[in-house]
């Protein structure tokens, strides 16, 4: 029997990240240090983390015809994630977002395109065929239509036995009230430091012990802290920590999160414990940010780390 | 007989211009107003507009492949430019150069690639069949394989008739040492607001007087000085000079002074004065700026603007 894959539902897009040894001051020109094409988003990102980790995983997203597309359709399948979820939609433009990446400072500065296209529906998902997959993560977004998306799994896992549920995860990074009602709909909740401070806690363990009301029965919620770590609480109400593994020089920071919650996915479903899942994100997320890209991660990791 | 045609030697790459209403502070998140994707490059744009005037036009330069090469051959044919004269490079990288144009202030803050691709050279340049141009115009890069390209048509010129031979133009925009040994070879030489600076000139007017003495006999020296309008200097010891039509609203200079070329360029290609082609460029260019883009150029502004 093949191995049950992660998938991962949200956006995926193409990140032009311009390193640079000074932030460019307005209305000069500057020449950048280097150039890279990245497909980027926070799902897209997190697919490729946990393929590189050994997981076999799927995306489901939508991306326009063209090629940007291409280029992105390419990197998919180099990192061997399965694309057949993704929808094409032919006469929407995918344009790219463009990341400053100042090597000085470790700053990266972010100018987010305007994206036209339709995210993934109910309706798109009632199709996927659930028996392939043991773990599906959400990174929030279209929030209503995600609901009914979970609700959908959360039917199908109740014919089953308990080894051969779903387990369900969302991501609540931004700071928009929309996604606050996924909170009670995951197994495993990733509340991001923004969201955190937005509701005015000031501290992962504070944010923990504030929001944890909102997240259903049973479940476990997420949030690392940057450079403080990550901490975790489950239904035991302990919380559980692990500092930041910082690398010698910080490099590039950007995905760090997708990392950090593709390794935390990547160590649960394969039976780990909530503490083996924090410490091991931290250190792949910390790791990560000493090189640029992903490509540094790799299987050995998986060994050299637990 | 096929009209003979303009030729521009150069650069071409691709801009991503990216709209903000805000420049972005360092290290934050922000979103574009919109995004677009254009073909860019000195001598590539003012083929863009030679050819919106109604000019049969030629680019000649190197590219990479790749889906960013794709783009940019697609919108040279769009143009009806003759793209036969480009050279594709397999295994070269064709980085884009990021724009952040602000519509508040009207500022573009350019980043700028590194490109790994080689320049034409005398070389490739030898292979060109000059019959069917009129004017061949240089960007100025590699000034040394330029000279030498310049002498061929030089040496082509002296077997033919006057009213034959090609006018060769050259833009020295760039304050970079190499390229001020291109004044010499133009039979229109456009120095930029940027160089005559840089010789400690503060006016267009001085400039001409200063660095005509570097011009061949009979040559005429242009120059443009954004908000100040243009002015150019011939044989015969007067200057000319045409005041800026600014738009009513700034939206867009990236391109400007590749706009006011290609109009000086045209006129004088077709047998109008100094002053007409020096009116017609500071016309065509200043009308511009009052849009994104190049579309609003149209033959019909040739009719309209002479």
């Amino acid at each position: 029997m093949e191995e049950k894959k992660v998938l991962c539902v949200g956006l995926v897009c193409l990140d032009i990240i311009n390193v640079v040894d000074r932030y460019p001051e307005e209305d000069t020109d500057s020449r950048c240090l280097s150039q890279r094409w990245q497909r980027g988003g926070n799902a897209s990102n997190s697919c490729t983390v946990l393929s590189l980790l050994g997981a076999p995983c799927a995306f489901m997203g939508s991306l326009s015809a063209g090629p940007v597309a291409n280029f992105i359709l390419e990197d998919f399948q180099k990192f061997n994630i399965d694309m057949s979820l993704v929808s094409e939609h032919a006469h929407c433009v995918l344009p790219a977002s463009m990341v400053i990446s100042n090597v000085s400072t470790g700053s990266r500065t972010i100018l987010h395109m305007n994206r036209n296209l339709p995210d993934v529906t109910a309706e798109d998902f009632s199709k996927v065929d659930l028996k392939q997959f043991k773990w599906i993560h959400w990174e929030g977004r279209n929030a209503e239509e995600q609901v009914k998306m979970i609700q959908r799994v959360v039917t199908y896992n109740s014919t089953l036995p308990q080894q051969q549920k779903i387990t369900i995860s969302v991501e609540i990074e931004k700071t928009r009230e929309p996604l606050y009602q996924l909170f009670p709909h995951g197994d495993v909740v990733f509340v991001s430091k923004d969201v955190a401070r937005h509701f005015g806690f000031q501290s992962a363990e504070a944010a923990l012990k504030g929001l944890y009301n909102r997240v259903k029965q049973g479940a476990v919620l997420v949030c690392a802290w940057a450079e403080k770590g990550a901490d975790a609480l489950g239904p035991d109400g302990v919380i559980v920590h692990s500092d930041a593994f910082p690398p010698e020089t910080l490099v590039d920071t950007l995905g760090a999160g997708d990392t950090f919650n593709a390794s935390v996915i990547y160590t649960l479903s394969n039976g780990g414990s909530l503490q083996e899942a924090l410490t091991f994100g931290c250190r792949v997320a910390g790791r990560k940010c000493g090189f640029h890209g992903y490509d540094g991660i790799c299987k050995d990791f998986t060994g050299e780390l637990h």
